[in-house]
């Protein structure tokens, strides 16, 4: 893979902390940003789908971004998502971003409409690039059809980089499918394929792939960025192995119920503050059954730990 | 059917015309509310899937809708749809709508994360009701589970009908199942259960439901009326059978390409207004081919004509 393929890396799909009335909690949410660099995050994807951003209003976002750039964090390490189900809203997020400074975006597909054509697909990311018109704009396209409802196929890719080469760069993919993964590297070079799924950035790394941008990531992101470092180094392999199998580990394990309550309650035990485990509806917090179980280590677990 | 069942009657889920930039045309839309209405219309469910409301940010949305009553329209006869993904913004949708003295909504779930709970579709509808806090507030459910991905199970609305009686009004349910309407009727008296597809009205007033909101009535409005007036009249018994076949006739025309791309394109004959064709992306017009098929009368409807 190219060393000029942008961005590359690991990326953690930041989680969003709530206050008590299940508003974003900005504090919260720079000190975990802080956190994730401080573990080797290459920066944070902020407000995607693991974030719920969805379920915050516009306004919401913007002050969200803002509070992370006034806490510090550099405009470079920050991928917001913007895409959402108006095409003008996402050009008013994507136009907020660039007015800050934050030039790369994760951008969904217009996700409202189902079974939309290609050259629907097309004319929307079109004309939300014609209509931003800024000549910085670095776009991450964002597949994950299994809760947009909206994949994006190959030809809307390669007609959206042949029309806007220096501005579609790259993609999260987050289908879970390795196969598609490695197809979308090897159909388009110098296009920037990044894993949404922790355990799939090796893989993907070995066949081109530039890295990931994952959920798991808000636990493990000092493993991840391990194996992004070490995983062609062969005096490495043993630790390279080592770190992957602790990726897997964490994913599995907040796999066993859903996925972004459980991440929610493992980072309120990390932090103390059981403030983190709040979610916006229509995402709800586990039960309190669930959370015993899910931190009670699984017998291996506990062999191993002890 | 009880007569104090609301609303009752036919709404047209109203098209949104655009401009040559592809926003919202305020005038032409007035003059297709007034034309809905002047056919027999109850009211027009604006901002709805058929009005790509969801391709609109909720500043166009707020507009539109202060368009309509600028017009002249009732604030009676208008139900905005005002559910969207972050329930933050559809408490301001609604809470906008109610500020213009629009009381009745039709809300969609937030339709971005699949597979939600009922506890999370239930907590969410609440959220919104109590932070809008308007005893005012009347919400038509919006079950239309292949396009927003998230339909609306009956363990749910059993719920937010128990703890809001007055405000969970009705249902439109657009999932195209007479089985799965007349459900809802038998299970919740009293509660307004409209039809999402033009043809299944009849049946579903026949099984005591309230009527219908349906994309349809953009073109065969006077039609779906004379049903809604005279179904349990014996001596229109003929009028309406032959009302009911132009209604299945119009859908059926309307469903043989793009639903909504045709119907804008049958508008657009009507009115003499090519603008009317078009469409926000992710949608897009028929091409002149599916076009020119479309205004092409299939053979038995030229004989009908001859």
């Amino acid at each position: 893979m190219s060393e000029t393929v942008f961005p590359r890396g690991v990326f953690c799909a930041a989680l969003t902390p709530l206050d008590a009335d299940l508003n974003p909690n900005h504090a919260a949410f720079a000190a975990h940003c802080r956190h994730l660099l401080a573990e080797g995050c290459t920066g944070i994807a902020l407000l995607g789908t693991t974030g719920e951003a969805n379920s915050f209003s516009g306004d919401e976002r913007r002050a969200l971004l803002e509070a992370a750039l006034q806490a510090g964090i550099s405009p470079d390490q920050l991928l917001p998502g913007t895409g959402v189900a108006a095409l003008t809203e996402t050009v008013a997020l994507t136009r907020h971003a660039l007015s800050l400074g934050v030039t790369t975006v994760v951008m969904l597909p217009p996700f409202y409409y189902k079974g939309v054509s290609e050259d629907g697909i097309v004319a929307a990311y079109a004309e939300i690039v014609e209509r931003i018109g800024d000549e910085r704009l670095r776009v991450v396209l964002y597949h994950i059809p299994q809760v947009a409802g909206v994949p994006l196929p190959h030809g809307a890719i390669a007609r959206l980089r042949e029309r806007y080469p220096g501005t579609f760069v790259g993609i999260k993919d987050s289908a879970g499918d390795l196969a598609h993964m490695t197809a979308l590297v090897e159909r388009f070079p110098g296009f920037a394929v990044l894993a949404g799924a922790d355990p799939l950035m090796l893989p993907l790394l070995k066949a081109g792939g530039a890295g990931a941008i994952t959920a798991t990531t808000n636990l493990v992101a000092r493993d991840l960025r391990f194996v992004f470092d070490h995983w062609a180094d062969p005096a490495q392999a043993a630790a390279v192995e080592a770190a992957q199998a602790r990726v897997v580990a964490a994913r599995e394990r907040a796999s066993r119920f859903a996925q972004m309550a459980s991440l929610k309650a493992l980072v309120a035990e990390r932090t103390g503050d059981p403030g983190w485990r709040r979610m916006r509806p229509p995402l709800v917090p586990l039960s309190e059954t669930e959370r015993a179980a899910l931190l009670t280590p699984a017998p291996d677990e506990a062999r191993r730990a002890s």
